[in-house]
């Protein structure tokens, strides 16, 4: 297949190593023209968890000033950048992307849904991974351990209609488990509660994902934020709320997934670290918007949303 | 007069430089035998915000292995220890001071008067203050601005009854500015309210008070945790609340302290950045116990409490 990538960060280059080897053509598409260049003259260095080092030279065309850029030559379109860069990255889909050229959106976070929908008549498919990666360089990757990542859409009949199930099927074979997921707005919405949860208290504290387990004041902020959230999500998503929390059992996931995380460093805190911007705002921020809607208070979040906010005005010191 | 003043951190070693200018007899009492041999050989260094420096020889004994120490020749007993050493430093009070010896407890936060009340015979005063120190080593103390200090008993008509009158007239002639307090109890919550907003923020974001008003974040911050006190004042102190919360005046109050003290930084955060035990018990950690028992929650109290537990725990790297 014919794959473009919007997004050269971790997660983005981690796909396209895995993409490159398994033989579909990629292009990668980044915001500025030196990123491209870079791209396609030092190429992409990706190690492996498996211990293998990928050495790949991608083709690289930036949005910005690429002059006539067509994506007409593609079959499928990955999205992965921050939701910071989202309207930006729908005005340029807008003006260069075809109607028929399905989109997968894998980003972090909540909010992304509604903007895609309302915006673009293409399908789009909705996407979350399990898969974790950290970016050293401009074109440096680390991957840190293999998840499943589970695509869908967001109106289930539509899963069955179209043909995503080919789609799935054609990138497995590229040694990413991906997986069709019947109800991708409520993983979304899990992955996001598991998010807010743990990446700002990580930030907030500059610690890896296993001390919020192994540290008895940790566990209990990261406490502390889940229980403001489960009275949210019953609210706000009803007949889905059960499925969401894993009928109670999603404080255990967390836990877990700091266990299985323990020495990983979380996006937002690499974010922090980097002096860029987080995703605190499609995150805790979307939280609380939801929340203030449906007239719930989530302090805690609130504390933590602008605890983050004032790292990210400071900057790492 | 004799004057005793047990714990030389920077409050203890201030006073005791005024005291001493002042023409009074001071004996400091340490807790290690080292701390006092410190103090007599290399004497007390003062730096005033008037910009003299004053430099003395206190007579200084450890209440840690000094063998045989008699309290009989002290006429007044200035308590200046953290709330922390406070359980060890009343079983020795108990040993070795005169029931007839007056005390005035210079602390912070809230809690210690119950402990006094119910443990010691002597007729116990309390102090706020609002001068400002910092220690900078041993026997090294620069005084950051000149404030108020308020002694009253918690039994109002003791005030009148008993020659507390005489005794404040008796210090003011040392430069520093002491008045008696009509309510101190209420003086009490008022500063550990203030204190309770500021100190933990500074602590946890390592900034000088004056941010909390020129950061909108962590101005939004202070407020959050301010207006979770309010109720607890509210319910827990019922007729003296609008006395304590300044008839809704408070909150401008603490913006005041923020930007009068703007350039210092609080003992909370000096002591995060010692790897000193902090005075967070007696500030948040009281006002989360009073919480508990009128059935209230303060989420972003008990978030900021985890918070500073946690770097005490860690602590700075």
């Amino acid at each position: 297949m014919r794959i473009g990538i919007i997004g050269a960060g971790a997660i983005g280059l981690l796909f396209a190593a895995y993409l490159h080897q398994a033989g579909h053509q990629l292009t990668l598409f980044t915001r500025t023209i030196s990123q491209a260049r870079k791209l396609e003259s030092l190429g992409c260095q990706i190690q492996l968890s498996s211990g293998e080092h990928l050495s790949f030279h991608p083709r690289a065309l930036a949005t910005d000033g690429e002059g006539q850029l067509t994506l007409e030559d593609i079959d499928l379109l990955l999205i992965t950048v921050k939701q910071s860069s989202l309207a930006t990255v729908i005005k340029w889909l807008k003006q260069h992307l075809p109607d028929h050229v399905p989109l997968v959106c894998l980003m972090n976070g909540l909010g992304h849904e509604s903007l895609f929908a309302d915006q673009l008549p293409n399908p789009v498919y909705y996407g979350i991974t399990a898969s974790g990666a950290t970016k050293l360089g401009p074109t440096h990757v680390v991957e840190k351990g293999k998840g499943i990542t589970r695509i869908g859409h967001l109106d289930q009949q539509e899963n069955v209609d179209n043909g995503l199930a080919q789609l799935i099927a054609s990138l497995e074979k590229t040694g990413l488990t991906i997986t069709l997921s019947a109800d991708i707005e409520s993983d979304m919405w899990k992955k996001a509660v598991i998010n807010a949860c743990i990446n700002p208290l990580t930030a907030l504290f500059k610690v890896a994902n296993g001390q919020l387990v192994t540290c008895g004041h940790l566990h209990q902020l990261m406490y502390q934020l889940y229980m403001e959230l489960v009275p949210l999500v019953e609210k706000v998503k009803q007949g889905k709320a059960q499925k969401i929390l894993n009928n109670g059992r999603l404080w255990q996931e967390i836990e877990d997934v700091c266990r299985n995380t323990s020495e990983n460093i979380s996006s937002m805190l690499a974010d922090i670290q980097r002096n860029q911007q987080t995703e605190i705002e499609a995150l805790t921020g979307y939280f609380l918007r939801m929340a203030k809607s449906y007239h719930l208070h989530l302090p805690s979040h609130q504390f933590i949303y602008h605890a983050i906010g004032f790292l990210e005005q400071r900057g790492e010191e």
